[in-house]
């Protein structure tokens, strides 16, 4: 398994196996593994001939208040885990943005700068050279993608600048790995369908694969930030998978009024002393609210347990045929 | 010459090339060739093996009150000027572009959707399927790059969503031919500067060649507008050019003074009825405005003469050792 750390040398390694007749399948995740990514590991080795997991920590899509500082990091626990799965390439680059002393106007952010991916061997000249660009107006990173529409609902709303910094970070992996075919996970719903939107228009030549939600055996979804729920919490938020299912099954009996359904939810949330930050039922495809589960549609829940935020989500199909 | 109308056959064109060992030189144009575009060409053909011309109009950057409709066209008159160049493809789209009924939140301009360019097949059920997608919330084209420094100055002030659109098509130009140097005219000067810093930033694999301003014998620069001009016009509009000069022959002479600088080319263009809409000198890479032509600097002009709006600029090195 090779580990790589240079974009340069990432591009290399794809377009070398490229021209042996390989298939190249890339996985991007921010690391801190589970089994969630595991699984869409192992869909990817069936999909290519090799699979690149990239476990980059993409600074901008966090805000400010968010917890860029905080968000686990383990790189010798992810190499271990992927291991066993004879992936092929993981991709870890120190720094994926351009950077400049004058951070404030490009949108990433300041608190970024000093962050532990920062150039690690910044010299005297190499500080006295990013003065000069500053005066010269700065030269930091200043292009960004964004799914106009697609960004805007359920986490777009709490979280702004999330799915601009995803769009930009994916578009930059892509441009590095050219993978054949890249896998995301449908735990992260909204961006999912933000990237398939951005691939079809901007006529990237890549296959998108979007991978079940992978629960654990008590039904909370798998996630990265699960390590920092309580014991306590993390049986209060399973309110959140309980009452996906009780929809779910609410749907099959021929309940498809969306706020009913949407009350259901938020009361067993709300009971079990979480804090709701959406609870929204809505066309898979284009993201619409809906007011009547009559067509295929999705419902997505965020909602807070402590100092955690969690997501989820179901698919639901109309119980009556169109 | 191979002439290719859809995206899939012009990758394929692309990669069957490389897997060939050969390198590809993309000229993206809007097509109504001039000496100008074909010297790209030239140089192209001694940068790469095969070089690929687009002459797509692009509807995204025109905003409603501008030309997008009267742009001049001449496909033929295109693909007869490329023949003696040995060019060896040429890709000139229906439409680059995903429709929907629903355009007017989608950034792309309702104008266009009516244009030349719309899909020409379109069946009663392609309609009925359309308005289906209007019902779902809209599914046109929502992803833009955008460069959000270096579109804002010069061309950015008078021409919203301009850059954006350039930037946009660029990009699904380089995802759908995948070229491994692309040719831009510095006539367009920012959008030179705009596509560089996009690359740069979004990582593609692409060396990006900007190559001189041609100018017709008299002065003029090389534009497909200038057929927009009646031969009053066209002598008073040599103001511009004239007047660039003067300014290129003043900073050898040791006047680096912006004001003084920029006054003279307005005095110029005013006195031969030329209407202004910005004289600006500014730093080469990031078009900071300057004060004094102390670095490397960029005298950019955008000035009317009857209903054409003609661009051109002249890059200004300092007099002085720094």
């Amino acid at each position: 398994m090779d580990l790589l750390r240079e974009k340069n040398e990432m591009r290399e390694w794809s377009r070398a196996m490229k021209r042996a007749g390989k298939r190249v399948a890339l996985v991007p995740t921010m690391g801190s593994l589970h089994a969630g990514h595991l699984s869409l590991v192992q869909r990817a080795k069936q999909l290519a001939d090799v699979v690149v997991v990239s476990i980059y920590v993409n600074p901008s899509q966090f805000s400010p208040t968010e917890d860029f500082g905080q968000y686990p990091r383990d790189v010798q626990g992810d190499l271990n885990k992927l291991q066993p799965f004879c992936v092929d390439a993981v991709f870890n680059p120190h720094d994926l943005y351009v950077r400049d002393a004058n951070q404030s106007g490009t949108g990433l952010l300041e608190s970024t700068t000093k962050s532990s991916q920062q150039a690690p061997n910044e010299t005297i000249d190499d500080k006295r050279e990013l003065n000069l660009k500053r005066q010269e107006g700065g030269h930091g990173h200043e292009t960004w993608v964004r799914v106009e529409k697609l960004e805007l609902p359920l986490c777009g709303r709490s979280r702004p600048g999330f799915f601009r910094g995803v769009a930009t970070v994916v578009t930059k992996l892509f441009n590095i790995i050219e993978p054949d075919v890249a896998l995301f996970g449908k735990k992260d719903y909204q961006q999912w369908r933000v990237i398939c939107r951005m691939v079809r228009d901007l006529d990237f030549a890549i296959e998108i694969i979007g991978c079940d939600l992978q629960r654990e055996e008590d039904g909370l979804a798998m996630s990265s930030r699960n390590v920092y729920l309580s014991s306590a919490e993390r049986l209060q938020a399973l309110s959140i998978s309980r009452s996906l299912m009780q929809v779910k099954e609410a749907v099959l009996n021929g309940i498809v009024d969306v706020s009913s359904l949407v009350s259901l939810v938020k009361q067993e949330i709300t009971s079990a002393f979480g804090r709701v930050d959406y609870i929204e039922i809505s066309e898979q495809e284009s993201l619409r609210p809906l007011q009547f589960v009559d067509c295929p549609a999705v419902l997505c829940v965020a909602a807070w347990f402590g100092r955690v935020r969690l997501i989820d989500n179901i698919e639901l199909e109309p119980s009556q045929p169109q």
